[in-house]
Protein backbone atom coordinates (compact mmCIF):
# COMPACT_ATOMS: atom_id res chain seq x y z
CA UNK A 1 0.00 0.00 0.00
CA UNK A 2 2.71 2.26 0.85
CA UNK A 3 4.66 1.45 -2.36
CA UNK A 4 1.72 2.26 -4.52
CA UNK A 5 0.78 5.75 -2.79
CA UNK A 6 4.67 6.84 -2.63
CA UNK A 7 5.18 6.16 -6.77
CA UNK A 8 5.76 8.83 -8.51
CA UNK A 9 4.29 10.67 -10.83
CA UNK A 10 1.30 9.17 -11.09
CA UNK A 11 -1.03 10.93 -13.27
CA UNK A 12 -4.59 11.93 -11.43
CA UNK A 13 -3.82 9.64 -8.25
CA UNK A 14 -2.29 10.98 -4.63
CA UNK A 15 1.31 10.82 -4.76
CA UNK A 16 4.57 12.56 -3.75
CA UNK A 17 3.78 15.44 -5.84
CA UNK A 18 -0.22 15.42 -5.14
CA UNK A 19 -2.80 15.64 -3.39
CA UNK A 20 -6.22 15.84 -3.37
CA UNK A 21 -7.90 18.34 -1.51
CA UNK A 22 -9.83 16.07 1.43
CA UNK A 23 -7.70 12.79 0.65
CA UNK A 24 -3.59 13.59 1.31
CA UNK A 25 -0.55 11.45 1.26
CA UNK A 26 -0.62 11.37 4.66
CA UNK A 27 -4.03 10.04 4.85
CA UNK A 28 -3.39 7.04 2.67
CA UNK A 29 -0.41 6.21 4.60
CA UNK A 30 -2.18 6.40 8.15
CA UNK A 31 -4.30 3.88 6.75
CA UNK A 32 -1.61 1.81 5.48
CA UNK A 33 -0.49 1.38 9.43
CA UNK A 34 -3.82 1.72 10.47
CA UNK A 35 -4.55 -1.83 8.33
CA UNK A 36 -1.96 -3.99 9.54
CA UNK A 37 -3.94 -5.47 12.35
CA UNK A 38 -6.87 -6.19 9.90
CA UNK A 39 -4.48 -7.49 7.48
CA UNK A 40 -2.81 -9.77 10.06
CA UNK A 41 -6.34 -11.14 10.85
CA UNK A 42 -6.60 -12.02 7.02
CA UNK A 43 -3.09 -13.98 7.30
CA UNK A 44 -4.57 -16.13 10.41
CA UNK A 45 -7.82 -16.74 8.90
CA UNK A 46 -9.60 -17.15 11.80
CA UNK A 47 -12.55 -15.32 10.29
CA UNK A 48 -13.83 -15.32 6.47
CA UNK A 49 -13.52 -12.79 4.19
CA UNK A 50 -16.57 -10.62 4.37
CA UNK A 51 -16.09 -9.55 8.00
CA UNK A 52 -11.97 -9.36 7.80
CA UNK A 53 -13.15 -6.76 4.73
CA UNK A 54 -15.46 -5.23 7.05
CA UNK A 55 -12.47 -4.66 9.83
CA UNK A 56 -10.27 -4.07 7.28
CA UNK A 57 -12.69 -0.86 6.01
CA UNK A 58 -13.30 -0.02 10.02
CA UNK A 59 -9.85 0.18 10.82
CA UNK A 60 -8.58 2.60 8.35
CA UNK A 61 -11.66 4.84 9.13
CA UNK A 62 -9.59 6.32 12.09
CA UNK A 63 -8.36 9.54 9.45
CA UNK A 64 -10.21 12.45 8.25
CA UNK A 65 -9.62 11.53 4.92
CA UNK A 66 -12.51 9.93 3.63
CA UNK A 67 -12.15 6.53 1.61
CA UNK A 68 -8.64 5.56 0.81
CA UNK A 69 -8.11 1.39 0.99
CA UNK A 70 -11.85 0.10 0.05
CA UNK A 71 -11.13 -1.38 -3.31
CA UNK A 72 -7.64 -2.23 -2.64
CA UNK A 73 -9.21 -4.18 0.85
CA UNK A 74 -11.18 -6.27 -1.62
CA UNK A 75 -8.42 -7.34 -3.58
CA UNK A 76 -5.50 -7.71 -0.59
CA UNK A 77 -8.27 -8.99 1.83
CA UNK A 78 -8.71 -12.76 -0.32
CA UNK A 79 -4.77 -12.23 -1.76
CA UNK A 80 -3.29 -12.14 2.08
CA UNK A 81 -5.96 -15.07 3.25
CA UNK A 82 -4.75 -17.33 0.55
CA UNK A 83 -1.17 -16.78 0.42
CA UNK A 84 -1.74 -15.99 -3.16
CA UNK A 85 -3.71 -16.12 -6.31
CA UNK A 86 -4.28 -19.82 -6.18
CA UNK A 87 -5.27 -19.83 -1.98
CA UNK A 88 -7.58 -16.85 -2.57
CA UNK A 89 -9.56 -18.35 -5.38
CA UNK A 90 -10.27 -21.51 -2.95
CA UNK A 91 -10.83 -18.85 -0.51
CA UNK A 92 -13.47 -16.65 -2.26
CA UNK A 93 -15.43 -19.84 -3.80
CA UNK A 94 -16.01 -20.61 -0.10
CA UNK A 95 -17.71 -17.18 0.91
CA UNK A 96 -21.45 -17.32 2.07
CA UNK A 97 -24.50 -14.97 2.06
CA UNK A 98 -23.10 -13.57 5.49
CA UNK A 99 -19.96 -12.64 4.28
CA UNK A 100 -22.06 -10.43 1.34
CA UNK A 101 -23.93 -8.73 4.27
CA UNK A 102 -20.84 -8.30 6.11
CA UNK A 103 -19.41 -6.20 2.75
CA UNK A 104 -22.76 -4.35 2.91
CA UNK A 105 -22.18 -3.36 6.11
CA UNK A 106 -18.17 -2.13 5.09
CA UNK A 107 -19.56 -0.24 2.24
CA UNK A 108 -22.17 1.42 4.61
CA UNK A 109 -18.79 3.00 6.52
CA UNK A 110 -17.39 4.53 3.90
CA UNK A 111 -18.68 6.43 1.02
CA UNK A 112 -17.72 5.19 -2.55
CA UNK A 113 -19.15 6.01 -5.58
CA UNK A 114 -21.45 3.09 -7.10
CA UNK A 115 -24.11 2.37 -9.65
CA UNK A 116 -27.15 3.94 -7.90
CA UNK A 117 -29.49 2.59 -10.50
CA UNK A 118 -28.68 -0.81 -9.04
CA UNK A 119 -31.26 -3.19 -7.45
CA UNK A 120 -28.45 -4.23 -5.28
CA UNK A 121 -27.57 -0.63 -4.34
CA UNK A 122 -25.41 -0.78 -1.02
CA UNK A 123 -27.19 2.10 0.22
CA UNK A 124 -30.50 0.46 0.37
CA UNK A 125 -31.39 -0.80 3.72
CA UNK A 126 -33.37 -3.27 1.43
CA UNK A 127 -30.65 -4.71 -0.23
CA UNK A 128 -29.28 -7.12 2.90
CA UNK A 129 -32.74 -8.45 2.43
CA UNK A 130 -32.39 -9.48 -1.09
CA UNK A 131 -28.89 -10.39 -0.57
CA UNK A 132 -30.42 -13.35 2.01
CA UNK A 133 -33.42 -14.40 -0.15
CA UNK A 134 -31.52 -14.57 -3.16
CA UNK A 135 -29.06 -16.33 -1.51
CA UNK A 136 -26.17 -14.54 -2.46
CA UNK A 137 -22.95 -14.72 -1.70
CA UNK A 138 -19.60 -12.48 -1.58
CA UNK A 139 -18.71 -14.25 -4.87
CA UNK A 140 -21.84 -13.82 -6.21
CA UNK A 141 -22.05 -10.19 -5.30
CA UNK A 142 -19.02 -9.66 -7.02
CA UNK A 143 -19.89 -11.30 -10.34
CA UNK A 144 -22.55 -9.14 -10.77
CA UNK A 145 -20.71 -6.19 -10.37
CA UNK A 146 -17.98 -7.68 -12.93
CA UNK A 147 -19.14 -5.83 -15.91
CA UNK A 148 -18.72 -2.58 -14.13
CA UNK A 149 -16.01 -2.70 -11.71
CA UNK A 150 -12.71 -3.86 -12.34
CA UNK A 151 -11.75 -4.66 -8.86
CA UNK A 152 -14.98 -7.30 -8.61
CA UNK A 153 -14.20 -8.55 -12.02
CA UNK A 154 -10.49 -9.76 -10.29
CA UNK A 155 -12.51 -12.00 -7.93
CA UNK A 156 -14.01 -13.56 -11.20
CA UNK A 157 -11.53 -13.96 -13.30
CA UNK A 158 -8.51 -15.33 -11.03
CA UNK A 159 -6.89 -11.74 -10.51
CA UNK A 160 -5.55 -11.79 -13.92
CA UNK A 161 -4.88 -7.90 -13.90
CA UNK A 162 -2.86 -7.99 -10.50
CA UNK A 163 -1.19 -11.04 -11.67
CA UNK A 164 -0.16 -9.86 -14.88
CA UNK A 165 0.77 -6.48 -13.26
CA UNK A 166 3.11 -8.69 -9.97
CA UNK A 167 4.71 -10.42 -13.43
CA UNK A 168 5.32 -7.02 -14.76
CA UNK A 169 7.06 -5.77 -11.62
CA UNK A 170 8.93 -8.88 -11.51
CA UNK A 171 10.57 -8.43 -14.23
CA UNK A 172 11.02 -5.09 -14.34
CA UNK A 173 14.93 -4.45 -14.56
CA UNK A 174 14.32 -1.10 -12.26
CA UNK A 175 12.78 -2.17 -9.37
CA UNK A 176 12.58 1.01 -7.65
CA UNK A 177 10.81 2.83 -10.15
CA UNK A 178 8.81 0.01 -11.23
CA UNK A 179 5.66 0.69 -9.82
CA UNK A 180 5.08 4.53 -11.63
CA UNK A 181 5.71 2.32 -14.89
CA UNK A 182 3.58 -0.23 -14.68
CA UNK A 183 0.87 2.49 -13.49
CA UNK A 184 1.50 4.19 -16.52
CA UNK A 185 1.17 1.13 -18.63
CA UNK A 186 -2.36 -0.09 -17.04
CA UNK A 187 -3.57 3.11 -17.56
CA UNK A 188 -2.78 3.10 -21.54
CA UNK A 189 -4.28 -0.57 -21.74
CA UNK A 190 -6.99 -0.55 -18.99
CA UNK A 191 -10.39 1.62 -18.50
CA UNK A 192 -10.71 2.53 -15.18
CA UNK A 193 -13.85 1.82 -13.79
CA UNK A 194 -13.97 4.13 -11.16
CA UNK A 195 -13.75 6.94 -14.03
CA UNK A 196 -16.38 5.29 -15.74
CA UNK A 197 -18.53 4.96 -12.78
CA UNK A 198 -17.19 9.16 -12.11
CA UNK A 199 -17.51 10.63 -15.57
CA UNK A 200 -18.90 8.47 -18.12
CA UNK A 201 -17.32 5.88 -20.50
CA UNK A 202 -15.95 8.67 -22.89
CA UNK A 203 -13.55 10.29 -20.37
CA UNK A 204 -12.17 6.96 -19.27
CA UNK A 205 -11.54 6.10 -22.85
CA UNK A 206 -9.94 9.25 -23.71
CA UNK A 207 -7.56 9.26 -20.32
CA UNK A 208 -6.21 5.63 -21.88
CA UNK A 209 -5.41 7.12 -25.49
CA UNK A 210 -3.46 10.20 -23.40
CA UNK A 211 -1.86 7.72 -21.40
CA UNK A 212 -0.96 5.25 -24.29
CA UNK A 213 0.24 8.97 -26.09
CA UNK A 214 2.86 9.52 -22.98
CA UNK A 215 3.92 6.22 -22.92
CA UNK A 216 4.85 6.30 -26.45
CA UNK A 217 6.76 9.71 -26.05
CA UNK A 218 4.32 11.85 -27.79
CA UNK A 219 3.44 13.68 -24.57
CA UNK A 220 5.46 14.59 -21.33
CA UNK A 221 3.56 12.69 -18.13
CA UNK A 222 3.01 16.21 -16.67
CA UNK A 223 0.87 17.08 -19.16
CA UNK A 224 -1.27 13.80 -18.42
CA UNK A 225 -1.48 14.41 -14.63
CA UNK A 226 -2.59 18.12 -15.49
CA UNK A 227 -4.77 17.17 -17.63
CA UNK A 228 -6.34 14.73 -14.91
CA UNK A 229 -6.21 17.28 -12.37
CA UNK A 230 -8.21 19.67 -14.52
CA UNK A 231 -10.88 17.24 -15.36
CA UNK A 232 -10.94 15.42 -11.80
CA UNK A 233 -9.77 12.03 -13.62
CA UNK A 234 -8.57 10.13 -10.55
CA UNK A 235 -7.93 6.44 -11.76
CA UNK A 236 -8.53 4.63 -8.52
CA UNK A 237 -9.47 1.42 -8.79
CA UNK A 238 -5.74 0.60 -11.44
CA UNK A 239 -4.59 2.12 -7.63
CA UNK A 240 -6.57 -0.89 -6.21
CA UNK A 241 -5.36 -3.13 -8.69
CA UNK A 242 -1.74 -1.89 -8.38
CA UNK A 243 -1.97 -2.84 -4.68
CA UNK A 244 -2.87 -6.12 -5.37
CA UNK A 245 -0.19 -6.54 -7.87
CA UNK A 246 2.67 -5.24 -5.79
CA UNK A 247 1.53 -7.75 -3.05
CA UNK A 248 1.73 -10.40 -5.30
CA UNK A 249 5.08 -9.36 -6.79
CA UNK A 250 6.83 -9.40 -2.73
CA UNK A 251 4.51 -12.77 -1.90
CA UNK A 252 6.89 -13.77 -4.70
CA UNK A 253 9.76 -12.76 -3.27
CA UNK A 254 10.33 -9.23 -5.62
CA UNK A 255 13.18 -6.79 -4.48
CA UNK A 256 11.90 -3.66 -4.37
CA UNK A 257 14.44 -1.81 -3.11
CA UNK A 258 17.25 -3.23 -5.03
CA UNK B 1 7.48 9.37 12.04
CA UNK B 2 5.56 9.60 9.57
CA UNK B 3 3.92 13.24 9.66
CA UNK B 4 7.40 13.65 10.54
CA UNK B 5 9.07 12.87 7.20
CA UNK B 6 5.99 13.81 4.55
CA UNK B 7 5.53 17.32 6.15
CA UNK B 8 7.56 19.48 3.42
CA UNK B 9 9.51 21.65 2.59
CA UNK B 10 12.15 20.33 5.43
CA UNK B 11 15.21 21.81 4.41
CA UNK B 12 17.74 19.19 3.84
CA UNK B 13 16.35 16.31 5.55
CA UNK B 14 13.98 13.60 2.96
CA UNK B 15 10.79 14.72 2.00
CA UNK B 16 7.85 14.55 -0.62
CA UNK B 17 10.23 16.38 -2.59
CA UNK B 18 13.85 15.04 -1.80
CA UNK B 19 15.44 11.58 -0.94
CA UNK B 20 19.02 10.99 -0.15
CA UNK B 21 20.76 8.94 -2.45
CA UNK B 22 20.99 5.57 -0.68
CA UNK B 23 18.33 6.53 1.72
CA UNK B 24 14.70 7.51 0.60
CA UNK B 25 11.00 8.58 1.31
CA UNK B 26 10.40 4.93 1.21
CA UNK B 27 12.86 3.87 3.91
CA UNK B 28 11.51 5.87 6.08
CA UNK B 29 7.90 5.23 5.84
CA UNK B 30 8.83 1.15 5.53
CA UNK B 31 11.03 1.68 8.52
CA UNK B 32 8.03 3.46 10.33
CA UNK B 33 5.10 0.73 9.52
CA UNK B 34 8.13 -2.23 11.11
CA UNK B 35 8.71 0.30 13.98
CA UNK B 36 5.03 -1.08 15.21
CA UNK B 37 5.92 -3.94 16.99
CA UNK B 38 8.65 -2.60 18.91
CA UNK B 39 6.89 0.43 20.15
CA UNK B 40 3.90 -1.73 21.02
CA UNK B 41 6.62 -3.30 23.37
CA UNK B 42 7.80 -0.12 24.59
CA UNK B 43 4.02 0.36 25.37
CA UNK B 44 3.75 -2.77 27.34
CA UNK B 45 6.71 -2.29 29.49
CA UNK B 46 7.60 -5.76 29.86
CA UNK B 47 11.26 -5.17 29.04
CA UNK B 48 13.54 -2.28 29.50
CA UNK B 49 15.06 0.66 27.71
CA UNK B 50 17.88 -0.69 26.64
CA UNK B 51 16.91 -3.99 24.97
CA UNK B 52 13.84 -1.98 23.54
CA UNK B 53 15.96 0.57 21.88
CA UNK B 54 18.21 -2.50 20.50
CA UNK B 55 14.78 -4.26 19.09
CA UNK B 56 13.51 -1.47 17.55
CA UNK B 57 16.80 -0.70 15.86
CA UNK B 58 16.71 -4.25 14.51
CA UNK B 59 13.05 -3.95 13.56
CA UNK B 60 13.75 -1.41 11.74
CA UNK B 61 16.93 -2.58 9.76
CA UNK B 62 14.45 -4.73 7.22
CA UNK B 63 15.26 -2.27 4.19
CA UNK B 64 18.48 -1.52 2.54
CA UNK B 65 18.29 2.57 3.34
CA UNK B 66 21.00 2.23 5.92
CA UNK B 67 19.64 4.19 9.35
CA UNK B 68 16.45 5.58 9.21
CA UNK B 69 15.13 5.97 12.85
CA UNK B 70 18.12 5.66 15.21
CA UNK B 71 18.15 8.74 17.19
CA UNK B 72 14.37 8.79 16.67
CA UNK B 73 13.94 5.62 18.74
CA UNK B 74 16.58 7.05 21.48
CA UNK B 75 13.61 9.53 22.25
CA UNK B 76 10.25 7.84 21.41
CA UNK B 77 11.25 4.42 22.93
CA UNK B 78 11.43 6.59 26.70
CA UNK B 79 8.13 8.47 25.93
CA UNK B 80 6.27 5.98 24.68
CA UNK B 81 7.29 3.53 27.80
CA UNK B 82 6.33 6.38 29.59
CA UNK B 83 3.09 7.51 27.91
CA UNK B 84 4.86 11.10 28.18
CA UNK B 85 7.46 13.37 29.68
CA UNK B 86 7.17 12.32 33.84
CA UNK B 87 6.77 8.80 32.84
CA UNK B 88 9.88 8.33 30.61
CA UNK B 89 12.35 10.69 33.28
CA UNK B 90 10.94 7.76 35.92
CA UNK B 91 11.68 5.54 33.09
CA UNK B 92 15.41 6.45 31.98
CA UNK B 93 16.33 7.12 36.02
CA UNK B 94 15.67 3.48 37.13
CA UNK B 95 17.91 2.58 33.62
CA UNK B 96 20.90 0.24 34.03
CA UNK B 97 24.38 -1.03 32.89
CA UNK B 98 22.73 -3.89 30.88
CA UNK B 99 20.67 -1.14 28.88
CA UNK B 100 23.34 0.66 27.93
CA UNK B 101 24.73 -2.56 27.23
CA UNK B 102 22.22 -3.19 25.07
CA UNK B 103 22.21 0.17 23.46
CA UNK B 104 25.27 -0.43 22.33
CA UNK B 105 24.85 -3.12 21.17
CA UNK B 106 21.87 -1.16 18.67
CA UNK B 107 24.60 1.45 17.43
CA UNK B 108 26.50 -1.91 16.27
CA UNK B 109 23.78 -2.75 14.26
CA UNK B 110 23.98 0.43 12.60
CA UNK B 111 26.29 2.86 11.38
CA UNK B 112 25.81 5.89 13.04
CA UNK B 113 28.00 9.04 12.96
CA UNK B 114 30.01 9.55 16.18
CA UNK B 115 32.93 11.37 17.92
CA UNK B 116 35.41 8.70 16.80
CA UNK B 117 37.92 10.10 19.57
CA UNK B 118 35.50 9.34 22.12
CA UNK B 119 37.50 6.34 24.63
CA UNK B 120 33.60 5.07 24.85
CA UNK B 121 33.93 4.67 20.79
CA UNK B 122 30.49 2.41 19.95
CA UNK B 123 32.64 1.05 17.20
CA UNK B 124 35.19 -0.30 20.00
CA UNK B 125 34.48 -3.30 21.45
CA UNK B 126 36.26 -2.60 24.56
CA UNK B 127 33.81 0.03 25.07
CA UNK B 128 31.30 -2.45 26.23
CA UNK B 129 33.90 -3.89 29.01
CA UNK B 130 34.41 -0.27 30.12
CA UNK B 131 31.02 0.47 30.54
CA UNK B 132 30.62 -2.65 32.97
CA UNK B 133 34.25 -1.41 34.62
CA UNK B 134 32.50 1.91 35.27
CA UNK B 135 28.87 0.60 36.17
CA UNK B 136 27.57 3.15 33.44
CA UNK B 137 23.88 2.83 33.28
CA UNK B 138 22.71 4.33 30.01
CA UNK B 139 21.40 7.80 31.47
CA UNK B 140 25.09 8.02 31.96
CA UNK B 141 25.97 6.96 28.18
CA UNK B 142 23.41 9.56 27.84
CA UNK B 143 24.36 12.07 29.78
CA UNK B 144 28.50 11.56 29.09
CA UNK B 145 27.14 12.47 24.99
CA UNK B 146 24.77 15.08 26.40
CA UNK B 147 27.01 18.04 25.15
CA UNK B 148 27.92 17.12 22.01
CA UNK B 149 24.31 15.36 21.14
CA UNK B 150 20.89 17.09 21.66
CA UNK B 151 19.15 13.69 21.41
CA UNK B 152 21.12 12.19 24.10
CA UNK B 153 20.40 15.85 26.07
CA UNK B 154 16.80 15.25 26.02
CA UNK B 155 17.56 12.54 28.08
CA UNK B 156 18.80 14.96 30.77
CA UNK B 157 16.79 17.94 30.61
CA UNK B 158 13.61 16.25 30.84
CA UNK B 159 12.87 16.24 27.42
CA UNK B 160 13.09 20.10 26.76
CA UNK B 161 13.04 20.57 23.14
CA UNK B 162 10.53 17.87 22.73
CA UNK B 163 8.51 19.23 25.07
CA UNK B 164 8.78 22.72 23.70
CA UNK B 165 8.02 21.26 19.98
CA UNK B 166 4.81 19.80 21.39
CA UNK B 167 3.57 22.77 22.96
CA UNK B 168 4.71 24.67 19.45
CA UNK B 169 2.14 21.52 17.29
CA UNK B 170 -0.71 22.33 19.82
CA UNK B 171 -1.19 25.95 19.42
CA UNK B 172 -0.32 26.00 15.98
CA UNK B 173 -3.41 27.09 14.02
CA UNK B 174 -2.95 25.23 11.08
CA UNK B 175 -2.36 21.82 12.24
CA UNK B 176 -1.92 20.42 8.64
CA UNK B 177 1.37 22.59 8.12
CA UNK B 178 2.48 22.79 11.64
CA UNK B 179 5.11 20.66 11.70
CA UNK B 180 7.06 22.00 8.68
CA UNK B 181 6.82 25.30 10.61
CA UNK B 182 8.41 24.00 14.17
CA UNK B 183 10.87 22.43 11.58
CA UNK B 184 11.91 25.39 10.46
CA UNK B 185 11.72 27.23 13.73
CA UNK B 186 14.05 24.39 15.81
CA UNK B 187 16.56 25.10 12.86
CA UNK B 188 16.63 28.59 13.24
CA UNK B 189 16.82 28.79 16.70
CA UNK B 190 18.90 25.60 17.81
CA UNK B 191 22.88 24.10 16.49
CA UNK B 192 21.60 20.44 15.09
CA UNK B 193 24.63 18.07 16.42
CA UNK B 194 24.08 16.19 13.78
CA UNK B 195 25.57 18.82 10.93
CA UNK B 196 28.07 19.53 13.66
CA UNK B 197 29.51 15.83 13.54
CA UNK B 198 29.66 15.86 10.36
CA UNK B 199 30.99 19.45 9.52
CA UNK B 200 32.01 21.40 12.02
CA UNK B 201 29.95 24.11 14.12
CA UNK B 202 30.58 26.44 11.66
CA UNK B 203 28.45 25.43 8.99
CA UNK B 204 25.62 24.32 11.69
CA UNK B 205 26.01 27.93 12.94
CA UNK B 206 25.52 29.03 9.07
CA UNK B 207 22.39 26.65 9.07
CA UNK B 208 20.52 28.18 11.86
CA UNK B 209 21.03 31.76 9.88
CA UNK B 210 20.14 30.62 6.97
CA UNK B 211 17.39 29.46 8.77
CA UNK B 212 16.44 32.66 10.42
CA UNK B 213 16.60 34.69 7.48
CA UNK B 214 14.47 31.77 6.02
CA UNK B 215 11.76 32.51 8.69
CA UNK B 216 12.42 36.28 8.83
CA UNK B 217 11.11 36.48 4.98
CA UNK B 218 14.21 37.40 3.29
CA UNK B 219 15.06 34.04 1.44
CA UNK B 220 12.60 31.70 0.25
CA UNK B 221 12.66 28.19 1.75
CA UNK B 222 13.56 26.52 -1.69
CA UNK B 223 17.11 28.39 -1.53
CA UNK B 224 17.90 27.24 1.88
CA UNK B 225 17.26 24.07 1.05
CA UNK B 226 19.24 23.97 -2.66
CA UNK B 227 21.95 25.25 0.16
CA UNK B 228 21.75 22.04 2.21
CA UNK B 229 22.17 19.94 -0.92
CA UNK B 230 24.78 21.32 -2.11
CA UNK B 231 26.88 21.26 1.00
CA UNK B 232 25.60 17.63 2.50
CA UNK B 233 23.86 19.31 5.19
CA UNK B 234 21.35 17.47 6.89
CA UNK B 235 19.67 18.31 9.80
CA UNK B 236 19.39 14.89 11.43
CA UNK B 237 18.96 15.49 14.75
CA UNK B 238 16.23 17.79 14.87
CA UNK B 239 14.26 15.75 12.64
CA UNK B 240 14.46 13.25 15.62
CA UNK B 241 13.24 15.72 18.12
CA UNK B 242 10.37 16.53 15.87
CA UNK B 243 9.38 13.19 16.52
CA UNK B 244 9.87 12.97 19.80
CA UNK B 245 7.65 16.23 19.89
CA UNK B 246 5.22 15.17 17.74
CA UNK B 247 4.90 12.11 19.81
CA UNK B 248 4.20 14.22 22.65
CA UNK B 249 1.33 16.45 20.99
CA UNK B 250 -0.29 13.27 19.81
CA UNK B 251 -0.47 12.04 23.31
CA UNK B 252 -1.87 15.04 24.48
CA UNK B 253 -4.51 14.67 21.97
CA UNK B 254 -3.41 16.88 19.20
CA UNK B 255 -5.62 17.28 15.93
CA UNK B 256 -2.75 16.62 13.61
CA UNK B 257 -5.61 16.65 10.74
CA UNK B 258 -8.07 19.13 11.53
Amino acid sequence: MVLEVLASPKPGNVDRCHDYPETRLEHFIVSSLAARLPLEAAEGRRVSLGPLIEEAVRATSCHSGGNTHFGAFLLLVPLVYGAGVEGACRAIEESTVEDAVAFYRAFALTRVRVNETDELDVNDPGAIDLLRRRGMTLVDVMAHSAERDMVAREWTNGFALCSLGARVLREDPQPRTAVRRLFLSLLATELDTFIIKKHGPELAEETRVRARSVLEGHQPVASLDDWCIKHDVNPGSLADIMIGAIYLALEDGWAWDS
